[in-house]
């Protein structure tokens, strides 16, 4: 395993990709990942070992999640050979390694010191899409959309999502990790009808645990078909134990959209102010 | 093969469909087909044969082309037995019946008197979504996407499409046909820059002769890219003959998004106007 050297090189790329075929982004033995194909086509182009490239993402995503803004960076062993004129081709490079229309490179770009794709976020958006019984099916988009049969009440689910923002411990809506903080910051959680009558909901914060977007978008469907109100999913959250008064929904409907981060001359300090938050929050 | 019978039910059918995995929307021997689909999910609803029912679309879409506007009508023989209790329930049963995500029923209803799929029909609007050299491409709608790899000028791209409105002979843009008129009405045509910078193309006719669509989209590109002008493509036209200036674009980045069709009291009126027009040209 390749470890973080302060001569590698680090470059950083946004990327895009549809999370049907794969079991997620991180690698794992035998299973198709975004992390294992992109890692695999920077090496190609390379011409360089997976040994000597080592890539670590803002938003891991799980299993059949997509990407529109997805970010990470890639650290390049420094004994590997860097030609200018390679660098300069490295996004037109690695998307025709890629060999496939379901991941796209945007921008594959030398990163400025001290960025970091995970701890220099500032904050990570995701979209959920869900067409309810008065959407209508559309079958171009239904790979991204996850389906409910209920008829659900989006400005209820609207009220929910302003409701639940701000500092909170969000344990009652996170898969536990042992010696994880669940204490996150939801800067944005709101519903909109859009056309075709699909709800779609977009939520911002700073760092999502294990599953609490879903889980924030199945109190939602809850509250929109009318099983629960506001304030009971605020009381179980108070009480911060997971319930099943709601579902973590699928992973179909769920586009990771994009990462905020400081200014560059800031990534470095975010990255070292969140490793101590995190840190002693363990 | 069923034949029309005066003493038929006809029902009058929209429907969306994912083109990608079908031979287009007629049926085939050994092919997959929508009309194929869509045929022996009603036979299976009705417990019939698919002898006792025939269908006719609006717009026959070629292999890989999408619709999310389609229209057909499915006569059903007089001697199968239509409970009113199923009838309410066909919607839900086809698509039940169909067992895919690709293709979708989004009414299912009897037809007013004198309705003819096809006949009736005013106009078709179709959608070209097109990622030039500019586009951030995207991998959740590549399915419906076309791609071109030069960076193409857009308002030029309008230009042609307003240039080419009104009622004219088509033939430069239509695949012969023996025996067929290529005289059409071009209703709209307009190219737009989209979200994620993909130009997306309206194109609005009476009706569309084969692989009219595609090549009408053809010749916005190679103007968009510069090879030829507005006035060219205006002179091809004029000559009436098919020229290698531009190609037929793919089918996957088309979609056939509508149908419109005057009042119920003036469907019949219609039909019978369109099949003696056509009679009259051919």
């Amino acid at each position: 395993m390749f470890t973080l050297s302060h001569v590698s090189v680090r470059f950083r790329v946004e990327c895009a990709y549809l999370g049907t075929p794969y079991s997620g982004w991180a690698k794992q033995p035998n299973k198709p990942s975004i992390q294992a194909s992109v890692e695999v086509a920077i090496a190609t182009v390379l011409h360089c070992s997976l040994a000597d490239i080592s890539t670590v993402v803002a938003g891991r995503t799980d299993a059949g999640v997509h990407a529109l803004g997805q970010v990470f960076h890639v650290d390049v062993a420094d004994h590997v050979i860097l030609r200018p004129a390679l660098v300069a081709r490295l996004l037109k490079r690695v998307n025709g390694a890629l060999r496939t229309d379901t991941i796209v490179i945007h921008s594959f770009e030398p990163a400025v010191e001290g960025f970091n794709a995970r701890f220099s976020a500032l904050s990570r958006r995701y979209e959920y899409r869900l067409a309810d019984h008065q959407a209508k099916k559309n079958p171009l988009t239904a790979q991204h959309t996850a389906t409910s049969p209920f008829v659900l009440d989006g400005e209820a689910m609207n009220t929910l999502g302003q409701a639940l923002l701000g500092l909170h411990d969000f344990q009652a809506f996170c898969r536990p990790k042992v010696g994880s903080t669940t204490i996150r910051t939801l800067l944005d959680y709101r519903w909109v009808r859009a056309g075709d009558n699909v709800l779609v909901a977009t939520l911002v914060a700073d760092a999502f645990c294990h599953s609490m977007v879903r889980s924030l978008v199945g109190a939602a469907v809850s509250v929109g078909r009318g099983k629960i109100s506001v304030d009971d999913v605020l009381a179980a959250r108070a009480r911060g134990a997971r319930t099943d008064w709601w579902v973590t929904m699928p992973a179909q409907g769920l586009t990771m959209m994009g990462v905020a981060y400081p200014d560059d001359g800031e990534v470095a300090l975010r990255a070292n102010e969140t490793r101590r938050r995190r840190k002693a929050a363990d």
